[in-house]
């Protein structure tokens, strides 16, 4: 997730309306990996992936000094499907369907697009943007909910909302609060008040935490209505640096998260993940280990048990190498593949799989 | 439609193909919207949309100097929905129906993509753009066609050419002619010569105007071929700057703007539009009157009128907040959604709306 | 396929990621034809296209120094139909089929997508990126596979992997190898291995040659592995340059190019191309004739000849003027058009065309 910056000189226009102070930058990530899965109950597959460690992307953002502390700013950022040139989905209305979920294989700004307004007071962001709720759960991963050492509970969710929300109204705490931090989130579903649904898709999310020196720790929750109910997603989560290697835990509880149409309506879920990055002279080692429980209305819970063990060498702040192995336990009805959704193994099956590639950042 | 210019500065490649007096410039505009719409006979809804004042986009375009007062530029701007990271639609061949509107909602270069070579003779210009009779329709409309606001002549068409055209050639005359301005262009719908539709979606508009010191008047008109029969567009508008206010005026007269399949053939219409623009201390006040009826075959002739009112505090020169508040009345014919499409109320009613937004250009 | 090179000025940024050696670059081209075609069967059409002297495009690339002779790079190029403001669809898996054909009319990296590392052991390259047996056939095309001249062996091929590839690993021979020059590349159709069509999208290229002074000549072929069995293209070409005129030959060999499905399986092709670039002044004028004969299994083998005669004038290193005028004739099994796709002859048919254009490349 960490980008480096890369400014644009920006010279007066003729008509002078661009200002010493303010810049327009152009930043990215092509990340390329290697990536094999094999599953117990019988596919493999060799692919060329993406984003095996940090999300490829293309992205144009900028500040403004309006003077008095406060700024104006915009964000957008496309996801980039480098393997093959096409680009990722958007979601118009934060519900679920094709019809919602629209790009088609070209460029969007699914990644973020926002305009700020901020000051002393906090930020207000308008747009596409990540939910708080989310961003707790990535933060704390080693693996950062990227490749095949991807995040297991984040793996488990299939709402729209699991990542990012649109039609979104952000309020974000200043800085210097003495450590906390925090942000709440509005978003809508644009039905019209007369219909029967008409609260689909609109939801809340709010973050609260507090960093000082080597430890950070922080609480994140979030609802998304839809017409059979909601879906809740909350978690706690934290890291302590003892230089030698930074420590991360997370604890999930989720709520129908399968949301009307999947596996079944209120259904329960729990999860946690331990983990470590530990530096090694130009690199760094990362380590997790996760479970996640559903807790079914009848029959036996599924349960998936995830390991993940990695390796980033840093060639430059920009460039790296990197190499990642995971594997995935399921239980008798748990079915879950390493890496999220390709190679599906049957359930009760393991999958294992690897990362192999490069990060370029600009 | 104003925007602000950034000069990246460019460096001499190693190529040394980069003059110093060459530049490429990268601009945009993200404008979001809190937009609440309610109609007299039932629904209301709010949303998060986007370019409740100026249209969302980025953009990329240069110029080249070629000496002897010759240059060359390009041209290419893609329609940004910033509320969900979406792209704009953009249209093959001006032809109607959903096979010729492409994007699926990733990034297009919709709102213009040109390249141009410019002179004392004045501008060549190939590609998709404006037509003359949109160009101006918007450029005399306090709330330039953008908006609860918008314009509405323009929400009652809906040819594909009702404000660009791709496959165009067009003649911009040059500055210097003593306040006289005008273009032509040319479009094309590439249907092959022995097909019985070859013309569908060929045509032409022309715009002339004249402008001196506080005053400024044009007029327009453009023809779009179909299989049975043309869409024509024209108006006449202008506006006077007194210092304390600037007053618009316009006055279109449409043919058959309903193309075949819609409501039906050899509609006409009449509508006009009065409005002023009143500068106060950093913002600007902005009001529209508007008037639009239709000639129908048989029964009451569908009519509808429309106030705007709004405000725009400019907190620098790129960025402002603004508030806009619209009102469109429908006799019992008529069935227009203030604001346009989203929110469509029953024929006979009235449609209230407010956009609460910000503005931010680069 | 020339480029200007703009280089952006790089500023070292807050987070002091960026280095003075470093920089991203924004480039691309706006190439707009008035092209018309006529076929003596029956049907023309006149369009305003793209393309016809270079492909249009729009690209972000950047280059870092990583130390020691190596470097990491990045390239990022989408295809922008500017007549009209739509993308080009790019190919997830290399396999026919709509839905392997991505995009919808949005913006996609179809034209090359890759990062790469880079030292005096050469280049690794992954992505999306070039067929070696393209390259070589484009690079020694007086028409570079663009327009109403294009390549007559090109225009018949219709596998995916005939211009480009995704997922694809590639590795040049770095420079300064005594004028001796090439590259393999394997590319993954990412089918999982237990499928009966495993190895579909699949396949490899190479391409291997020898430049010293006014001479330059190279091998490519390549396969790409299907259900039903393999599309292979290969072929030799080179040049010569006499001072007052560059001359440009190519022979081609193909088997089983129109993929199951299509034609027929197990056919047979042989081309050849003959060309020249003679520099006039600012300008160029270009020649091509070329043959290329399908061995049918039954019947009268089909059989297509296409001459190809142009101008290009030069306004600037990045702006140019041009005309090209093509004829292709068929026997009575072929059915090829000028220029491609569009305005299709019947059997036995001949096509003319012409394209006159704008260039303009930033």
């Amino acid at each position: 997730m960490k980008k480096s910056l890369i400014a644009l000189a920006v010279l007066a226009s003729a008509a002078g309306l661009a200002s010493a102070q303010s810049s327009v930058t152009l930043f990215g990530i092509v990340d390329a990996t290697v990536n094999h899965i094999s599953n117990s109950g019988g596919a493999s597959v060799t692919q060329l992936t993406n984003s095996g460690y940090n999300s490829s992307r293309l992205g144009f953002r900028g500040v403004e000094d309006l003077g008095g502390g406060n700024s104006a700013s915009f964000w957008l950022e496309a996801g980039v499907n480098n393997d093959n040139g096409s680009g990722a989905n958007t979601n118009l209305n934060n519900q679920p369907g094709a019809a919602n979920s629209v790009g088609g294989g070209g460029l969007t700004f699914n990644r973020r697009s926002t305009v700020s307004l901020a000051g002393g007071w906090g930020e207000l962001r308008l747009g596409r943007d990540y939910t708080p709720q989310f961003w707790n759960m990535t933060v704390f991963d080693p693996f950062g909910t990227n490749g095949i050492g991807t995040n297991l509970a984040l793996t488990e969710t299939s709402v729209p909302t699991a990542v990012r929300a649109s039609n979104s109204i952000g309020y974000f705490l200043p800085a210097n609060l003495g450590g906390f931090y925090g942000q709440v989130q509005y978003y809508l579903g644009e039905r019209p008040n007369n219909t029967p649904n008409k609260d689909d898709g609109t939801g809340y999310g709010l973050r609260l935490g507090y960093a000082n020196g080597p430890f950070d720790v922080a609480i994140a929750s979030g609802r998304t209505k839809y017409l059979a109910g909601n879906a809740d997603q909350s978690n706690i989560a934290g890291q302590w640096n003892f230089g030698v290697a930074t420590l991360q835990a997370q604890y999930e509880w989720d709520k129908n998260t399968f949301y009307p149409g999947a596996a079944g309506a209120n259904l329960k879920a729990r999860g946690y993940l331990v983990g470590a990055l530990v530096p090694v002279g130009p690199g760094q080692i990362r380590f997790s280990y996760a479970q996640y429980k559903i807790d079914a209305v009848a029959g036996t819970d599924p349960e998936a048990k995830k390991v993940a063990l990695g390796y980033v060498h840093n060639l430059s702040k920009r460039t790296a190498l990197y190499a990642t192995y995971a594997r995935v336990s399921n239980n008798s009805t748990s079915a879950i593949a390493a890496g999220g959704g390709a190679g599906n193994p049957g359930a009760g099956s393991s999958s294992n799989g690897y990362d192999l590639g490069i990060r370029h950042s600009f």
